[in-house]
């Protein structure tokens, strides 16, 4: 299916070299006004095409609001529908690859789940989608900042290199390779109230996890110390509780993540992305075709040589999605505001 | 919300301490003989009490079927309601926590979350819950055992030491220190075919790590090369394909465990989930009451030393239940099966 | 699948001569308090075996409550687990059915829908699982009566008769008979503030008619004037707005019912619904048996005359429940009571 | 929310008088072989202003399909997305009306729900979104149309009449007084296979009857003898089963519409829908604005003056989708075509 989100939903269309990709984004509260002038500076920010560092296609990626926004502004409380038109798809530079299964990429398997594909620039698998998440993280995001929400997301590793001054480097150089690079992701959420998920089946690590792994090329998760958890003893991995001066409770140590049996405690939520190095690269890479004879595959196209650079806008717009999706569901945002007063 | 699914649901109920926990199963294919000695095995796996690796909690874990199955042992079709007794609840070891939040437990959370908990043996947030999981999944794995499907789930990390003999002796050592310590599962999933996960909102990945973060002291996932995939090089990363004997389309590498675009590519699925060492220990640990005045916490009650001993199943059956969940909703796993011949 | 409602849900399981039924109440909020002792009373109410107008099984329809209730009474938001017991089931008086399609029944359709059936007692297609809904009713009936809301559903026709002092006799006359007889039940809303319902797919009539039509033997539904409406012009059928002393917006006729656009206009909410005479009687019916053998059957068991009479509980039970549901959903019924307020 | 259907859905947006309505549907089977121009052909026929009996409002309704569709006309499997542009908004009309609430119409109740409203052209509520349902319901006829199945609607009563040669007149008398009038529509289901349906909590009656209070004037349903079961006795109202002579079961009546508990059981499925007149009539009403003054509105704008009239396709599109989406559900329809061989 193609929708995300409970209370707070997001259905997506489009292929890479369509029309137009767009969505629906339901369950917006009523009377929020709205900056579409930040949605669109957020897919900027996002647009590939801006440097040596992401690929070439060169597109506006102007949002196109068709409903749900009332004339002064304001959230209606309707669906929300967008377009985002496609007009710099180069077709013909995929061509060759009507029969071919590119590595790593989801030909081979989008063809075995439904018989046929739309082989132009990855089609409904393009990352092109993620420009339609950005949109709705923009939006999801306006409404989290009403409430003392922030949600950074940075680059944290690019290959080896942690120092954040050589990154462009290591990603020229992998370029310059014909080669490309993978690279880590870590988001912090300040300001989360505690009490946001719920305790079995709709955790907010879980909702998180599900979100972080549909990014395209995300390959994990962790929370807090993750992975080092598994060597740690409890003594050293416990957060103790304490108050602070306003009397709110706070734990002293943020081991876990700002998560405690799928709720917040009221600390940062911290987790971080492994993002794998983008699969089409200007090498010889042997494949096979559609009946299955071996290919040299060439690679044409337009690629980012680092697909973690870009994805960053990604995980910071899916993330505050599925975080005002769950304040909407736990009734702590409400489902529309007062018309005078349209800002708690 | 506590329901686990999409086409194929779990709906779950109980606290660790009151009369019973139970599910229902709903979407389960008609005409299936289903074998309930073998759910009892599953549960006795799972079961607590059996070692010292274990809590002393010693529940018999009797599974009563009320509801879906035929007096002839094929399922009906229609839901399959299950309840578990609580037998051997210690409730009283429990009354000093009734105001205390105990450290990196729910109790916190839970009350942000709800304004109030059922304190005792950590309502609804205990791992018991995971009992009623292992039913579903024990279920949904005698479906795919039909296909050809096996998950298999192994610890293969305790503290920091990877071999597996050396396993008890650590567990022991940090029960005895009255501590405990973390742990590393793997699961692999063979057998899977090609053309499983939907390749936006429902990316098999995404829905296994939305279950693995559903466990008790799960704080990551990876799949496949995981987090290394940050440093890597696309041309080392890459996955060619090439096809077997049989013409079956394979990949000549797995780094990126099975799953392409969200769908299945044929090759075995792998990931692995770290768990937090069990945060209730038996050394004091400084947290506060309901009023914010600190407390020093000195733990009763009964307690795994390592709960990723005890996940182990639960992985396998939340793997299974969503991998079944994917293959019903894919069509690949019917609604049901003829009368004569229940078995593809 | 067999669960009912979008924020606060009923899911249930049971055949008819199965160990017993039940269900899992989710979304309820917390911090209510519940009071149990009326949902038995509720239960009471619409079982049978208390006269002759019902049928003869007589079950004592004990509601077991496993989880999601506090030990002082209170819901502690977490899903609510419920049994009640099959005791009376003479599954002897239906050996003779087990390849028979009883006219008018679920047999032959269940059969052909999941390709084999529990044939006693008409298996999960009994009415015997409205037990499961006048439980959830009532619990969602104590939540609505906290404002102010009120339901009411009454036989208004028995047969071609309309005067109620008359139905006793309709009844037993075709009882007698070895015939049964159809009915109209009303149901009627007080108290609904205006706003409540979602404008394009989710209207408040919409929810109503799908719950209604989910009622055994119940074969359409109309709000307001209803089918009337169609021989009307709109200068008959308008409901002009005026106010009332306090200044509320108000109708002065109520032809719609209650409902414009799907929403509550503050209004009474009036609807109808036509209930079928009972498929068993005791004459002889020609119907055909699993090889498509021509059989007259004569029915044992125990049945209603009248499945009208036992449908009003169940009407107001559902419909309880359906606006609960919405009222939580458009967040008016918040998701949480607050621990020393519990009620608004 | 505004998403219809389970596993074919709908997700339209859309205000009147904003710049297009549109829609996704989602779960559409793959490799079908789509007839875009009957889709055009089927808006054409719910389009206004071909006819004195439908408003003057021109929409040339060109429906844009933006993805979903391969190059050669089949379905992708991917979700379709569509946009239907408004051209023909006549916004000045409705300036009178940003502070009056017509009668009977959804002005005062959104603004209940939403605290604010889009008044020009009654905004989401009015029935302009009845053509996006057009559009999914000639892609589900399509679908169905390869199984044998066909579905009829018809106007069987205007006001007071049923013979269908007055209709006309009944319309244009009731336009020249100013006035309009209510209609009775209904609606034939053939073909269906026994078998479709849920027994419980997704009935096909269940589920027919929540699409048709769907559509914007719809005041009730019935099914079969509907609201003439109330007065029958179960030896009149009984279908007997029999079989034809290829051995089929069939029924020698069809009081109950071609359901049985739920589920189809192969006659064909019958049902009504009582349509009130159009709300907006050109003679004085009375009724109040945002701040309760009375006010007598004297209607402007463009409208039908009976609404069952343009309802009928409506009714046809909505039936379609509902029983593709059921029959997709149950597995009958599967997720995609063979690439060779598209149709069953």
């Amino acid at each position: 299916m193609n929708s995300f989100g409970i209370c707070l939903t997001l259905s997506t269309f489009g292929e890479s070299h369509g029309p137009a990709i767009g969505g629906i984004i339901d369950g917006f509260p009523a009377g929020f006004p709205i900056d579409t002038a930040k949605v669109q500076s957020a897919l900027n920010a996002r647009r590939p095409g801006r440097s040596a560092l992401t690929t070439a296609r060169r597109e506006p990626d102007e949002v196109h609001f068709l409903s749900g926004i009332h004339p002064d502004g304001r959230s209606l409380g309707t669906p929300i529908g967008f377009i985002i038109k496609n007009t710099d798809a180069h077709s013909a530079d995929y061509s060759d690859l009507e029969n071919i299964y590119r590595p790593n990429h989801a030909d081979f398997t989008t063809e075995a789940r439904y018989g046929l594909r739309d082989h132009r620039g990855g089609g409904r698998a393009s990352a092109r989608e993620t420009a339609n998440w950005v949109v709705a993280g923009e939006l999801a995001r306006q409404l989290l900042d009403q409430y003392g929400i922030t949600i950074s997301a940075n680059l944290i590793a690019v290959g080896d290199v942690t120092d954040s001054s050589e990154f462009e480097r290591v990603i020229l150089d992998a370029k310059e390779r014909g080669d490309s690079v993978g690279g880590l992701v870590e988001a912090v959420v300040t300001g989360l109230p505690a009490g946001i998920g719920d305790p079995i089946f709709n955790k907010l690590d879980a909702r998180l996890a599900f979100a972080a792994l549909t990014i395209n090329g995300a390959k994990g998760i962790e929370f807090g110390d993750g992975f080092r958890f598994a060597a740690m003893r409890g003594s050293e991995a416990a957060d103790s509780f304490a108050t602070d001066s306003d009397g709110r409770v706070i734990t002293l140590s943020n081991h876990c993540g700002g998560i405690q049996g799928g709720i917040t405690n009221g600390m940062p939520v911290v987790f971080r992305i492994p993002f794998k190095p983008t699969p089409t690269i200007a090498r010889p890479l042997s494949t096979v075709d559609r009946n299955g004879n071996p290919v040299i595959l060439e690679a044409k196209g337009r690629h980012d040589p680092c697909i973690a650079v870009r994805a960053v806008p990604v995980v910071k717009a899916i993330t505050a999605f599925t975080i005002a999706d769950m304040m909407i569901a736990d009734g702590i945002i409400p489902h529309k505001f007062p018309p005078q007063h349209p800002i708690p």
